[in-house]
């Protein structure tokens, strides 16, 4: 009823350091829900049959520890409940002697294709989810993310590469990780590590656009981040936290 | 003896018409050598406590079928011989049925690190690599590129992105794949399938470096490629071959 599957760090999964990359921990995500939901005869095919699809809104990420390169670490995801329009996915990272590498909830809308408006899912698919209410969740992503910050003390310019480009014609999901990163610089990231990160979708992203990507920072360790398109609308908000300085 | 496993192909490797990306197919390769390597015992933990790394200098790419989306694929690799520096290694991938998907061969170097020189590979790499010797090997790489075409009619440049940077600090091999397809239209990869390519690596990428990426046409479906840094030096030159059009 939970799925669970392995997956082994593989050499361009990794920064320098030989820890997993933060995108690449998004794509994973991204696959075990897929693949779930394939299960569970909820997915993108089986919706596109109904007009729907499935947008993600939300994912926050806890991490204690990153897997490193060569590890085979246990990706565990079940549906996590629902309200309004809104429905909850967790998953929960191990490593190979049991312990927990990371959380991750995430909050998914279903879009009615020929409206373009988003709509309250189904009763199929709410009957679907029942199995999994009684099950304990992970606390539920809320509050407002902190006002910008006085100053974008990083930023970048980019444009989404043609394989960033999923089946919609629109920027994948995990690559909006990617790009928060993008506008920090890389000795920052050899030196420290993200321990939560919050990203809320607004908007998505076209290809062809080029993107700004901001952050500035809210606290010790702490960024406000903005992607926004040419157009100056936000595609993606999101706010990280981070430890360190550490040796490299 | 010959290194063997199974990918599922994931949603993050495929392009909007759910085939295999060529720059995702070129990362499973890496994957698959780096892990028959370390099971060898050179790996490049062990070529580093000796001062040596291994360097990728040219790989052919023959495609008969590319893999889609879900699909399984079983990856075989095996060196494949050696000839003065070079150390020569085979990749067939196959899909469910056991129906050839692809071939490839690769062509490794040893570099001295203290020299920066490439060195004939060590007696006891070499041993190693004796038991392969008797099996039927790939092609052999061989054959210069076609002079550059008349008039480049691609054109684009890039960064590299953090997370395209290797441990070594250099730029990824796989990377400099989907490079190539960067310049190319994003409609023409939509309506044609790559089936060959030959690539030579002939400098290191640096990051934070902008470069430049050339196609241009030196017959029907067919182009020449060159992925110039700012001293317009050639890091990889490139040949790739094309079907289609196809309906979308």
């Amino acid at each position: 009823m939970i799925y669970s599957e392995t997956y082994r760090i593989r050499n361009y999964e990794t920064d320098p350091e030989g820890r997993l990359w933060l995108s690449a921990l998004a794509n994973l995500l991204q696959d075990a829900a897929d693949c779930h939901a394939n299960q569970l005869g909820v997915g993108r095919p089986e919706l596109l049959a109904w007009d729907l699809a499935w947008v993600l809104h939300r994912l926050v990420l806890s991490v204690n520890r990153w897997p490193r390169l060569g590890e085979s670490i246990t990706l565990e995801t079940n549906p996590s409940g629902e309200e309004r329009v809104y429905i909850y996915r967790d998953f929960r990272g191990y490593d190979s002697a049991g312990k927990l590498l990371f959380t991750a909830t995430s909050t998914w809308l279903v879009l009615n294709l020929s409206t373009r408006r988003l709509t309250t899912p189904a009763p199929e698919i709410k009957r679907l989810f029942e199995p999994y209410r009684h099950l304990e969740h992970l606390p539920r992503p809320s509050g407002k993310f902190p006002a910008a910050p006085g100053t974008w003390t990083y930023q970048t310019t980019l444009q989404p590469r043609h394989n960033e480009i999923d089946a919609n014609l629109h920027v994948n999901n995990g690559v909006y990780f990617q790009w928060l990163l993008e506008s920090l610089p890389f000795d920052f990231l050899a030196t420290h590590h993200c321990h939560h990160v919050d990203l809320v979708f607004k908007a998505e992203g076209q290809r062809g656009e080029t993107v700004q990507v901001l952050s500035g920072p809210v606290g010790p360790n702490r960024f406000v981040h903005r992607v926004l398109n040419p157009q100056q609308a936000e595609l993606v908000v999101a706010l990280s936290t981070w430890s360190g300085p550490e040796a490299s």
